[in-house]
């Protein structure tokens, strides 16, 4: 049983890495190897170079590891803040570049590019989790909450992961120790959920 | 007058490309100071490092340049392919750094960033040209479109930037010359359109 971590925020003390943390600690027993990649602290490109668009290889040895780590993962977390009702760059980067055709997705005989594909990721479940200082409410009542679209739909969906959960934290900037304590507790308990969807 | 192409694609020979040179016609007159920025070409780097995030400049002098073309603007151009119903990520990187707080936007004094922000930016009307190999219908029926969300509420409405119109063009992999020709018509005209409500 395979966890993949994928955290992207600039600052290590962010509250991406402390719900990262916190799912760690849930995915700590026997039997589960977690495998994490914190983007900006391996120093991940995100610009997808000339010639690698619509290609099923990389030059860069990172994408390549990158790329069979999402392919043997049951379980699949992702942590990033809200920048612009999207992931940052960092994190946009890694779907360009990491969620690819041939590992993550594939088109059936006879469809083309405009057709349907088909999902070849192998894990069941997927949690994301955001920090935003939006208000919820403003997020979806004046941008349409895109990242639920994004994540659920246009990602995950399409390469075959049926569950993904998603929690938008926030606002951050004048959130109390007591609401972040909380919000933890509440990564650690969807984690635990999670575990019994995936693979 | 200004106006400010923004291109975003590997590819030097792509159909953004061909969009923009259409719009550069257009906007060829006595008058008017066209700025592009070929993202790629000029190795822009998209990722926001430690410390920039929520700050009001940068250590990047090309992060700078941008910022001033874009807060002198009076009409922008957004040329990018559809990559997962979201822009690549290094125009996405163009977003989280150039349209920063203190040029695109601000908090009115008493407000913080939980709050609604005022659009900063001078230009009045702004295009975004998109290619893509999903077919319009599914990406709205099945995606949701989160592009025209993304760039008319996320990005312009809430730097002040009224007027956006927004095109989608393709299938892009199995056009005819003759659909190209009419999408490069369709550039141009709504160019010269943008142009009566710019600045």
């Amino acid at each position: 049983m395979q966890a993949l971590l994928i955290i992207a925020n600039p600052n290590p003390g962010s509250f991406a890495h402390a719900m990262a943390a916190a799912a760690t600690a849930v995915l700590q027993r026997p039997g589960i190897d977690i495998v994490t990649h914190d983007l900006y602290a391996e120093g991940f490109n995100p610009v997808q170079p000339v010639g690698e668009f619509g290609n099923t290889r990389s030059d860069d040895p990172l994408i390549e590891a990158h790329c069979a780590h999402l392919a043997a993962a049951d379980l699949i977390l992702v942590f990033h803040p809200n920048w612009w009702s999207q992931p940052p760059a960092i994190m946009k980067g890694w779907i360009d570049r990491v969620v690819r055709l041939g590992t993550a997705y594939r088109y059936p005989e006879g469809v083309g590019a405009a057709g349907s594909p088909q999902g070849l990721l192998k894990a069941r479940a997927a949690l994301v989790f955001n920090t935003s200082n939006t208000p919820p409410e403003r997020e979806a009542a004046i941008f349409g909450d895109p990242l639920e679209g994004i994540w659920k739909k246009s990602v995950f969906a399409l390469c075959g992961v049926t569950r993904v959960e998603r929690r938008m934290f926030g606002p951050i900037a004048a959130s109390t120790p007591e609401q972040r304590r909380m919000w933890l507790d509440e990564v650690g308990r969807l984690t635990s959920d999670a575990l019994a969807h995936a693979g």
